[in-house]
């Protein structure tokens, strides 16, 4: 696998150890080489020569399962893939004006959003380190752009802090440090600490929160240009006669902190949100897409998966055609099941007691998320915020603006929520219309100028509501993962599971990937030895 | 000026009082809507109504020149330019493969640069709060893309810690959060601090600290999922049998400190630097280009001016033409000198004394560029790094990888250095390929494996040595400010200065175009007076 003219690139060489040695030889190598791993990725899989003849049948087209019919396929396996949708995707979806949704309980939305704006109702955002989907965008022409996550300028509100006033990131993160610096300058002037640093190197840190912290020449942090250079100015430098600038008045600390930006500060220092993050370019569903013009002509649609059985024989599948009516046994010598555990629960199996337990075992997270149509890009062209997001504790949790035809002229779609827990409940109990009174009502708190004047139309969905997952992702914790992970992903005679629910990546579509390059490189094992 | 249907908005509304009544009416009525000001910029200046028959002439067509000319025009000025060099745009230009370079010195440069590739050797990133020059780019049609310029997964070099070898930001910035918050958390709980905070406050504190840095339930910054969550992982999470990560090992903390990164973290949260920031499509110099599209037909190319004189009959430019060679004298009612300060300085004038002084100074940096093309983009594929830079305490101070393009097979350009102070003077007293020689050398700490390796050709510009210019940009400090920059701002008689050099927002496009609108604006006052 080493190929190409010259000597082999790091990455070469990775992927030929990890196609060897399996993750653990990698691991060692990659700590050889001295850098810590930055992926489980080392290239697509090997799994060339396939049991001769052998069939395996794939229950899902969501990314999982369009990356093992992809990736059997070229091994040499008589691939099909049954959905339950009329789509290819799975939750890598967006929706577009004209797109018509139906949730559990029957409410039917038909979106109406502008040509070229969308709502990406499940993922919306890709990590610089998820090679594995990064890999695939690529090899199947799925152009990206990057999506800002990070956004010094947009606001944070919290109901118990400024009166409800939302503040800029950028001053409540200043104002934070600030103080955060000038009271350890103090304890380390107090001598009162054991830093375990010897006297020169508290000198350092001392010098080194100055310049963190914006404190002045007596390590004081005060209203000055040099704070108001990282919280913003009251004016900022012009240019010409007046061209001075103003500083800006400090926020009460306590207020600050009652803020919960350091939560916020945190959030951004999390790997899954840290910079460079990418989107596909006209919707989170274009991946979806380009897997599907790989493997779309395996997939039989509105397949409706009833009985999932196996015996020495083979593999036994049962499914309803949910568009024209009617009842069909499928066969095959192995089975990669990515149904949903929340759906897969409630399908009859043969699986032992251990696995059924395992599937029932992991609750499902609930989200919401809200597409709001806007007139125009006024947090652009009067917030001066340009993607991004701005957060609050109420139920919609944050809104986000969009990440593309930044300074367009006409209508934009805003993320209007993105909710989860209580919050993500109280909204999926309503109905669409409530749910956008309720966004607009809580996001009007960020711009109270506009938000319902340049209103225009909306669409939502509540993944508790959605028929072919119930929910929005896995939500594995200390516990459940020692009884029930192991058995979950553990291959049971003819099928394995794979999706997000079968990895530690869970709710990325790359735990989805690196599951089913998992499962199925295990599955391969097993059907040579059978 | 208040148009369009229904209510005006914000922005309409300030436009409308900042014309009416200038900078501080705006900034009293910024203050009443309790927004801090984020721009100087209200809207285009309102220049309606020229002195009949009246004449500008501007030296100069970089941005403010140009600026400067639009708008006079429109006002119905007779308007033309005398430019130096044989383009437009000034220090806004990019350069391009089959680009000819000839710095002062005498050395030539043919830059080599693949289609598509450019360096841009000035100005290269715009802030989100520069309106002015954002207004013009969309006035004038020139697309732009976000210049990414926070990358946690870039890396930071210091000769002093860590014995040379570089960590990436990531990994020093939660260290230092980590243990920063476990200090002053430590502090807090001796109750030896005076923090002005109510002891239910002080707990706040603390749980924010546990949230921001990271710390484990006994307020202690540890090994563990949680810090590695932040600082990157040793083995990251992944799926099916082998997911579970791995920690990372901290780095030691006064290792951390001498590294510098504390100003590093600073400097992402200057207001300059902060997301979101943009970048034209194409190169920088598509602004100057887009300019241009408005008013190239006023420009008179290789112009080199030699002599600036005004009595009360008028503004008298003597300019030599360097392409054909001969001496011409153009008169004008009234002159916008753009010149660059140092340039301007040389330059015979019968200015007042005090105008010349402040014109003499301003001392200019110096800076020094240089642009690596190399085969392939490495610092993606192997390094997980996509846009951004990475920091030395080495001359070269910084690389910096293209922020379009990203997964592109092919040759990209890599900013190789961007020097200045002593490490500038360094570079730029070398021959160009010396630089290069230095920036290889430098640079290959990040990338050891493939910097040589991949590296195709080069190119740079020392600023200083460039004929127009003989410096980066004016670099004020606060006894100049008090001592000239009222006089160097000031309409004298006939002329005004504009350009960076005249406006608080130096070395920056934006601070050109406010000094431009300032400098015009007073100097139709004046016309309309006279």
């Amino acid at each position: 696998m080493i190929s190409g003219r010259g000597a082999p690139t790091r990455r070469q060489l990775l992927s030929a150890i990890g196609m060897m040695g399996g993750t653990a030889a990698l691991y060692a190598m990659m700590t050889e080489f001295g850098h810590a791993a930055e992926t489980r990725f080392p290239g697509p899989p090997n799994l060339s020569g396939a049991r001769p003849g052998a069939s395996v049948i794939i229950l899902g087209a969501g990314l999982a399962g369009m990356l093992a019919a992809y990736e059997l396929r070229k091994a040499g396996y008589k691939v099909r893939i049954l959905e339950y949708q009329g789509r290819a995707g799975g939750r890598n979806w967006s929706l577009y004006g004209g797109d018509k949704f139906t949730e559990m309980g029957g409410a039917t939305q038909n979106v109406q959003f502008a040509k070229g704006n969308y709502l990406n109702p499940g993922p919306w955002r890709i990590p610089h380190h998820h090679r594995t989907l990064l890999h695939y965008c690529k090899a199947f022409g799925v152009a990206l752009e990057p999506f800002i996550q990070f956004n010094h300028n947009a606001y944070v509100h919290n109901t118990d802090a400024f009166g409800g006033k939302p503040q800029r990131y950028r001053a409540l993160a200043a104002d934070f440090e600030g103080n955060v610096a000038e009271l350890l300058g103090k304890a380390i002037d107090q001598k009162s600490l054991d830093t375990r640093l010897t006297a020169e190197d508290q000198d350092r840190l001392k010098e080194a929160l100055r310049n963190w912290g914006m404190l002045d020449g007596d390590m004081r942090y005060a209203k000055n240009l040099r704070s108001s250079s990282h919280r913003g100015y009251d004016l900022p430098p012009g240019g010409g006669v007046n061209g001075a600038p103003q500083p800006s008045d400090l926020l009460p600390f306590d207020q600050v902190v009652r803020s919960g930006i350091a939560t916020n500060m945190a959030f951004f220092m999390n790997e899954e949100f840290q910079t460079t993050m990418f989107q596909p370019v006209g919707g989170m569903g274009k991946i979806g897409e380009g897997f599907a013009r790989q493997v779309g002509d395996l997939v039989t649609y509105n397949a409706k998966v009833t009985k999932l059985f196996q015996d020495k024989t083979g593999v036994t599948v049962t499914y309803t055609d949910t568009a024209k009516g009617g009842t069909t046994e499928a066969k095959a010598d192995f089975c990669v099941c990515t149904i949903p555990l929340a759906v897969l629960s409630q399908i009859e199996t043969n699986m032992t007691e251990k696995k059924t337990a395992a599937i029932q075992a992991v609750p499902y997270s609930n989200s919401v998320k809200i597409g709001l149509e806007m007139k125009r890009r006024f947090w652009e062209e009067d917030a001066e915020i340009f993607g991004g997001h701005s957060f609050t504790n109420q139920d919609i949790s944050l809104i986000s603006y969009p990440n593309f035809d930044y300074f367009k002229t006409g209508p934009a779609v805003l993320l209007g929520a993105f909710a989860s827990n209580a919050g993500g409940y109280r909204l999926a109990g309503m109905t669409p219309e409530q749910r956008i009174e309720t966004a607009l009502e809580q996001g009007s708190v960020f711009h109270p100028e506009s938000y319902r004047k340049e209103f225009m139309n909306g669409a939502s969905v509540a993944w508790n509501r959605v028929p072919w997952v119930m929910g929005c992702c896995a939500r594995w914790n200390e516990d459940t993962r020692k009884t029930h992970y192991q058995e979950l992903v553990a291959v049971e005679d003819r099928i394995v599971l794979a999706g997000e629910h079968a990895s530690y990546v869970g709710c990325w579509m790359e735990g989805a990937l690196l599951s089913s390059i998992d499962a199925i490189t295990r599955l391969h094992k097993r059907a040579l030895e059978a």
